[in-house]
């Protein structure tokens, strides 16, 4: 299933995809109309129900498909304002530097981290598919996008056993973590380069685990302008899914709606010799498969 | 004013310390009983209202206090659980690195940082005043204290102008940024070592800025089993508070509730020759000049 968020009236909403068209159903409406009242009331609260939820949706989908009136219960992509999947995750989004052994060597690394290096991404830097994203001129002259693909966490945990952990996962999505590559070096720690307002987009939307029955087979394409500038396969993660989310939860609590980017193949602008760096204008997408399309226009 | 967060029967609740008595100002009932609907459900929401919102409390307080019965509104400090006053910031907790010279000493830079170093700390890492806390000995034998000053972040802002800084501060809390070295230096990146279970414990209090006139002139001391290890004043700090302020706010969006830990003074268990790390048994207390004590002793 593909789920999405998305605000219409000013309302946060979200749902799933509807099959062979451009509209989501909202879920949420479905729910009430067939009196299922404890049904829950942002994407997050689903998300903690794992599989079950996932479930639960699916048949409200059908139902609706099935009433009279199935219209009262959709949208038009072109009618809601899109939102990242996830609008606000409950801590900081996580993520892994340097876990592609190519591009763990273009950024300069003379070998690729022994342990799992970890950074963190302001949930206030978050954005959506199609959202028209920022450059940041008067802070940075390099900024630079990294494809990825993200992890949905769904289940909370702490020492997750490696053998339990994909138990944790409730789906995939896309991101580019952007980051300004002058602060990420002049202030040391990552997180203030890794944090400037729109600088992890993310979508289009959630395509649940059952969908992708092997996370680390999937090609990872960015594009600049239709310029293809990273070309990998998540098989090429030094750091697995699974072994990520026991790493981090050995230290840090995961809770349901946490995001981990699972790190960025080779080709990032700062790779190139001269790098090439983004600017006004150009647009980024990332394309993972079985996932889809991330598209971002810099303002 | 001096401002907690407790549970009481099952329900996070807040308000401001009865004074000259060891108890607490049920305030969300009080506003009930007076009839304002529209006061605010949680602390959070309140400091996104700053001195306005500090003004109400206060005279609901004494509302309450002139009442037919002030001891329905009241609870003794015995008979409720204490919470963090800010139980979960929105974001992770901002931690600035290195901000006293004598301390960036002891850690073995050669000198402070030039630019401002800020890494995070997990929400889910947030602990109490008075609560136990674990040593983590499996996977830790340098866990390390860091007394320190934290500002409470009432408006939210990006940009903020060092002049106006104060403007987004709501008030002041102790916090102690506790620190496993071998995982901040093993993970390169300081999140996960700064992150573990009850790693941020923060309190009593918040103390509201209207009675902190001078922030930068506060002797801050770090006991641990009476013995004095940290001895400093908050007038060493290098970033002062309106430039943390001001600089963090040029990369990152600032919201009510973010708790800004403004560095730790030389004396840290890293600094002694040999360490001296914490153990089962130690007990911490963090006390700064106008604010109180913070007391946790660990498992």
């Amino acid at each position: 299933m593909k789920l999405l968020s998305f605000r219409f009236e000013g309302k946060t909403l979200f749902g799933p995809k509807v099959k062979k068209e451009e509209a989501v159903w909202d879920v949420k409406s479905i729910a009430e109309a067939f009196g299922e009242t404890d049904f829950p009331s942002t994407i997050i609260e689903g998300i903690a129900g794992g599989l079950e939820f996932v479930e639960k949706v699916r048949k409200l989908a059908e139902q609706a498909r099935n009433s009279e009136n199935p219209e009262q219960f959709k949208y038009a992509f072109t009618e809601v304002e899109w939102l990242s999947p996830i609008p606000r995750t409950p801590k900081n989004v996580l993520g892994v530097g340097k876990n592609y052994a190519e591009h763990a060597a273009e950024m300069g690394a003379e070998a690729p981290p022994e342990k799992i290096l970890i950074f963190t991404k302001s949930p206030t830097a978050i954005a959506a598919d199609e959202q028209e994203l920022p450059v940041h001129a008067e802070l940075t002259e390099s900024l630079d996008y990294e494809g990825e693909l993200a992890v949905v966490i769904s289940k909370k945990g702490r020492n997750i056993p490696k053998q339990l952990a994909y138990d944790h996962v409730f789906g995939y999505t896309i991101a580019n973590d952007i980051t300004a590559r002058n602060i990420q070096t002049g202030h040391k720690q990552f997180f203030l380069g890794k944090s400037l307002d729109g600088s992890c987009p993310m979508g289009p939307y959630i395509v649940t685990k059952d969908e992708i029955p092997d996370a680390h087979n999937l090609s990872i394409v960015t594009k600049v302008n239709d310029e293809v500038r990273q070309n990998g396969n998540t098989s090429d993660m030094i750091f697995k899914i699974d072994e990520l989310i026991a790493e981090i939860s050995k230290f840090v609590t995961l809770e349901p709606g946490d995001v981990i980017l699972t790190g960025t193949p080779a080709g990032v602008g700062k790779g190139f010799n001269p790098p090439k760096f983004l600017k006004a204008g150009d647009t980024v997408k990332i394309s993972v498969e079985g996932i889809g399309t991330l598209v971002n226009r810099f303002a």
